[in-house]
This record gives structure tokens, C-alpha cells and sequence, in this order.
């Protein structure tokens, strides 16, 4: 099936905003198995709209609407589709019900409010169209079935269009495919893309189905198995010894086949799993490995502190690097990250640190120390591993990686000493 | 000007990345003044992308379009462009000499490295074209003026794109302008975007030239005044009393004017003009305001160290928070965020410090003391400032809002004691 995507804004034809629906949607479609060819972003026009819609219902058999949904004049998307299906608007209890009890829950503890009249106009509903309630806001969804085309109306905010997309337009998409799409995620770190690529020429050279999707991330390399079959048990038989191959060319570097967790929380749970504490120490990164960790609900369990030395006093202060050391080698350098590491499991007690120092640019590089040299250090169980790394682009995208070069790190040292109780 | 964009990129339709070029592009074009009507995105496909840049040049003066420019057999769009234009493809010497040139700066240092034959594809523009020089890549930029119709032809990495965008292209679209176009931008931070949209209600109402647009950032809302008029000098006349109006305004609250700065870009600033050194001091934030510190080039002359005291143990060993506070008022407290600042600056001997401790969740909220919940202090010249607050949001959301208004307490408490010399 061929699926067309429209979103409506006029704040996506200003640049107001980032067009990130878009992205999710497509994901959502690929993942589906639906074939999206044509994107495309139209504003509150009614003339405009109406062309788009009509060209869109004319060459898809899915179309997906998101935006124009809500309460004011300029909210046109569901009065033009309504049209170009030539379907007539009727008032639906159940979503004026809804919007009741919804504008109910908001307005608790202010006695004054109250439900404005245009907010009924969400209520109007293209005759027969099958209706998504939305549980984070007050216009519903829609799925419209004719002439055998299908049309989906989504509200704007992603906030609503994601729960509502996953918990009720993606199980009616899927009944609709005639094959099963199945897929499974291998997420991998401390090794690049092209060297990933490498490692899996052949198989992305002979694969038809099951497919492999590489998607480079920073520092890290995502890989979706996707297999059509006629039935799950199917899907999961052919994708089995695929991911299995991948997990013999890949071994310890796959940190987990888990769609939805990410490398912080993968090392949260390893050094939960150990029981260990950790202190981060932090230099060119300025606190942004620590904030990474604390990205995760938890976190606290294992980050017990972190320290950002980004002056010459506060390295010897608070990680007792040496005087000589700074004055010898520099603040970037292998001996600066080793004592850094060091010294901070020395001075919290924690049981195990990472550090980083290095020259983020755009100044301050020379030709023995370019922008982009990083050092990584990891202090744990007596013993420091340092490791140098050239990484390459702006300032933040330097930090960018050498935060992920620092959770890798500290991943691959808990792994080497891994206590398996 | 009617202007269009058209992305092409099978990565786009399949969700690999989000489309920012979309938004970037939109926004200078609203800049420039020109009427963006659609928006849409297509893959490396022949006849869809014959389809798409045919309609886009019937419908539109202006169709830019980006992506596709590359040296691999995939990338279509220059050939789909001179097919539909009626243009032949022809060799361009200097281009071919720049391709060679950057090929082989990027050769340096790798003897074995070779020119592969397809980048030369990259050499080949529509007969008559304007080039645009790739200082960052090989393919160039094209512009295409044809039966009253301009066509730009972009490649798709940003940091191609950008620096083409507004080194080439944006001068060369302001030629075309009839009428010129300028504008100013207020950023204003510590009130919100609905007292900001209350304050200025009237102005909004009465505007058609100059107009005022809001855009709402976490934490900061932008305001851009644009004018047109016959002149540069005429232009400015016009938006000269409005840009006074909302300083008298919003006073204080407006931290520049500059469209390139950054609220911690102004908060150094003011940190080195006033000769003070800064300790951070994090809990829920976990080291993301001193991350977004260092993004600033140059943030070391200023930060000194941050501390992420994450547990209560490293709040009372890094910011000498009393053990009775932490067992009296808790770590999510007024008078713990008050002790964090202080003993900071105690601790470390720092002129200034600033302080969060709060409750990011989804866990651990009560009551009394809700997920939301963040106090941030400042200790500067003996005082310390504390200010509550209940941020909405998931747990980034509440971490980011509190990243931001760490920075305008930060910034409120300097400007209070500023001293002009």
C-alpha cells in the first residue's frame, strides 16, 4: 500500500518549527511496511488545502493528515477533507462528551472557567468516520474509509499524535497490510558506521527479505531486521537467524535489542546490576555526560556525583591531578584523564569514574594537540584505562561524541570485570 | 515572490532524519519576504520527481530545491531539473577544478586516496546556470533562471547547505525582492510567553507594517519585527519606534537584540564583563547548565568548576549542606538550594554560584512537593536568592525550564549589583 503524508501548518511554512511528525510518521509507515513516496506541508488555505488533499486521495491508498484539527476559524483540515471525500459533517455525543469531561479535568480548582463555543466545532465529525479519541487534548482523530481510499486525520501537537498514532492507528494499519511486518532492533556502540557497514556487506548484499536498515546515530549505529511474512510466527522465524548472525559479528558492541532504551540506560542498568557507584569528571564536556546519565528516571540509584573541572585548580582540587602533570602534559592529555579518573574514586569513594578532557574548539588547538583530540579515562577495580580519540566537526558535536565515547568506555571496563552472581 | 521547497531524499520519506532543512529554509525565506505556499519531499525516483519539480515550477516564481546533488547514481535531482527545464548538462571547468582541489585537501596525508570517477558527475551543470562554490563539499549549489522562473538547486548536509544559503542565495534573493525587507530580533527571557503575548496584544492587533511574530522557546520568547519598504534607510525608520517601544516594554527582560546570541552566550558576557568566576551547582539537572555554559567558546574564563551533588553525601561534601537541613526539609528544599549556592561559594571560592535541586520525576513527587517542583538559587556579594517554581512537563522538559531560568536568576542577580565602570 502506498502512504502519503500531509501536514498542515503555517508555522511549518514560516520555519516557526521543526517538522519532527513528519520523521515520526514516516518511521511509524516504514515500520508498517506502507511505501511513503510523497511528503508534503500546506497551509490554512482552503484553496491550497483542497489541492493537495485531492491530489494526495488521488494518487495513495493512504493518506495521513496531521494538523488543522483544532477549535478556531483557521483550523480547516476536517471541513476540507470532508469535501473532497463529499462527505457531510454531523455532530457526534460521544466526542462532545468527551471534550466535556476533558475541558472538566482542566479547569479544576478555577471556578470562572469555561468552555468556550468554538471548542464544539471539534465535535462535528465527517458522517461515519470512525473516531480517535484523544486522551492529551480535545480534538479526536479520524479515519475515514471510501472509495477505497483511507484517509487518517491526526491532531497537530505530538504530544496527542503519538499516543494516538501507536495505540490506535497503528494496530487499524497493520489489520490492513496483507502480510505481517515484523522488525527487530540492534543497537550498537564503540565500533563506526562505515566499519559496521563493512562487517555486513554481504549480508545487505544478498538480503531481499528479511531486509537490514542501518541508521547512524552519534557514536552509535542502529540496525532494523525487517521481515514480510504471511504470518508473526512466520516474520519471527525468517528474522531469528539474522539477528542472530548479527550477534555473532558483533558480540559485546550490540548494547542491547531493545527498540526502546538508549545507551545511558542500558549502562544505568549495568551499574545497577553490579551494584556500583559512580562519579563522572568532566572537562571539554561541561557536565554533559553527567546530564546524559540523568536523562534516565533513577539515575540516582548509581550517579552519586559529578564533577566538572574545567579550570586548572579545580582539576587538582577536586581530582587531585598534580601540579606537574598539568604543567608537563597539558590539562588534555592521557596522564591528566588517567589522574582525573583516578583521583575521583580516590576523593567521593565511589567505586568507579569516567573523565574527559579534551579540545573542543573552535580555538586553543596546535598542530601536537588538534581540535577534536579527547581523552577518555575509566577508574575502576584499582586498575585506569585512557583512551585517545581524534573525533572530527564543531564544537558540539565534538562533546556530542566524546559523551558517547565516555559511556562506551565505561560499559566496556564494567563488562571486562563482570561479576555474574 | 511565491516560493516552494522541495526536499528530495529517501531518508526523509523513511524517517532516517528529520527534515531541518524544511524549517531552516522556511525561516530565511520568511525573512526575505517571499510567500512560501507548499513544502513537499520526494525520493531518488525519477518520474515522482519529474512530477513534483514541474508542478512546483507551474505553481510557484521561486522553487528551491535540496538534496540529491551527490556524486552516486541515485542522486537525480540536477538531471530531473535540466530535464524539465528544457537545459542540456554541460562540463564545468571551474567547478571541476574545485572538486579536484577540495578532493585533494582532503587527500593530505593518504598517498593512497583516489579521485573515484562518479565524483566527476558532480562537474556537470544545466548549460547557462549560476554556480554556487561548495566550500564544504564537492557538489556545487546551482541557480537556474528560465521563462520568468528561478529554480536553486542545494545539496542536502546543512553544513553545505547553510553557509551556501546565506553567503550565495540569501543576497541574491534580496536582489530580486522589489521591496526590501529587514528585521530586528528582541530575545526576552523570565516571563512567558502568554504575559509577553498580553503585554503587546494591542500592538499585535494594530500591526500590517512593521509586523511582529512570537516564537515561544523553552524558557525565552523571540520577537522579530519586519518591515517593508522601498529602502534599507525607509525600513529602519519604520521598525526603529516599534524595537523602542517593546524595550520600554519589556526593559529588562530583554537580554539582546543580536539574532546570533544565546541567553548563555550573554550570561558569559556579563560574567566577564563584570570579572566574576562561576561554580555551578546541579541536582536534577545533572550538569546540563553547566553543559549548556560550555557551549559558549571561551566559557572557561569564567566557569570554573561545576558540581553535580546528586546524592545527599556529595551535597554536604562538595556544598557543605547542613545534615539537618537534608533531614528537616529534604534535598528538594528552599533552604537546601539556599545552602548549595552559599557553601559553593565557600567551597570553592568562586564571586558568584548558582544552585537547582528539584523534583525532574516521573517518581518520586508527593503532594506537598510535586513532580515539577524546582528551587534555584544564586549566592553573589553575600546574598543568596532562591526562587521556587512548578514546571509542566515530562522529566526533560522540567530540566531543560530548569537549565533556563538558572540562567536568568543568574543573570537578574548580576544585573542587580551591576557595577559600571
Amino acid at each position: 500500500m502506498i502512504v502519503e503524508l500531509v501536514c498542515v501548518g503555517t508555522e511549518l511554512l514560516l520555519g516557526n518549527i521543526v517538522n519532527t511528525n513528519a520523521a515520526y510518521l514516516a518511521e511509524m509507515c516504514a515500520r508498517l511496511g506502507l511505501s511513503m513516496y510523497y511528503q508534503s506541508v500546506v497551509g490554512d488555505n482552503e484553496e491550497r488545502m483542497t489541492q493537495v488533499i485531492a491530489q494526495a486521495v488521488d494518487r495513495s491508498d493512504v493518506v495521513i493528515l496531521c494538523g488543522g484539527l483544532g477549535p478556531t476559524q483557521d483550523d480547516l483540515t476536517k471541513e476540507v477533507t470532508a469535501k473532497v471525500m463529499g462527505m457531510k459533517l454531523v455532530e457526534d455525543e460521544h466526542t462532545r462528551n468527551c471534550i466535556q469531561e476533558y475541558m472538566n479535568n482542566l479547569f479544576v480548582g478555577r471556578p470562572d472557567a469555561k468552555i468556550t463555543d468554538n471548542n464544539w466545532k471539534q465535535a462535528l465529525v465527517p458522517e461515519g468516520a470512525l473516531i480517535l479519541d484523544n486522551a492529551n487534548g480535545t480534538a479526536p482523530g479520524l479515519i475515514i474509509e471510501e472509495n477505497g481510499k483511507i484517509v487518517i486525520l491526526l491532531p497537530g501537537p505530538p504530544n496527542e499524535l503519538k499516543p494516538m498514532f501507536e495505540n490506535q492507528v497503528y494496530p487499524y494499519l497493520r489489520e490492513k497490510q496483507p502480510e505481517v511486518i515484523l522488525s527487530r532492533m540492534i543497537k550498537i556502540c564503540g565500533i563506526g558506521e562505515s566499519a559496521v557497514e563493512d562487517k555486513i556487506q554481504d549480508m545487505i548484499d544478498a538480503q531481499n527479505n528479511p531486509t537490514i536498515a542501518t541508521y547512524a546515530k552519534t557514536g552509535e549505529v542502529h540496525l532494523r531486521v525487517t521481515a514480510r511474512a504471511e504470518s508473526e510466527a512466520e516474520a519471527k522465524k525468517m528474522i531469528k537467524p539474522v539477528v542472530r548472525e548479527l550477534k555473532v559479528r558483533f558480540g559485546k558492541n550490540i548494547y542491547t535489542t531493545d527498540e526502546h532504551k538508549t545507551l545511558e540506560e542500558c549502562v544505568i542498568d549495568l551499574l545497577k546490576d553490579q551494584e556500583l557507584e559512580l562519579t563522572t569528571v568532566e572537562s571539554c564536556t561541561g557536565g554533559a555526560l553527567a546530564a546524559r546519565l540523568v536523562n534516565v528516571p533513577g539515575a540516582s540509584d548509581v550517579l552519586k556525583q559529578g564533577l566538572v573541572t574545567y579550570s586548572n585548580k579545580s582539576k587538582r582540587k577536586f581530582t587531585l591531578v598534580k601540579k606537574s602533570t598539568l604543567k608537563d602534559e597539558g590539562a588534555v592529555s592521557h596522564k591528566t584523564a588517567k589522574e582525573m579518573a583516578k583521583g575521583a574514586v580516590e576523593n567521593t569513594g565511589c567505586d568507579v569514574s569516567v573523565s574527559v578532557t579534551g579540545l573542543a574548539g573552535p580555538n586553543g588547538g596546535t598542530k601536537e594537540k588538534p581540535v577534536g583530540l579527547v581523552y577518555i579515562g575509566c577508574c575502576y577495580k584499582g586498575k585506569t584505562t585512557v583512551r585517545e580519540f581524534h573525533f572530527n566537526g564543531n564544537r558540539s558535536k565534538v562533546r556530542e561524541q566524546a559523551v558517547v565515547q565516555g559511556l562506551v568506555l565505561l560499559r566496556d571496563c564494567i563488562l571486562e570485570n563482570y561479576v555474574n552472581e
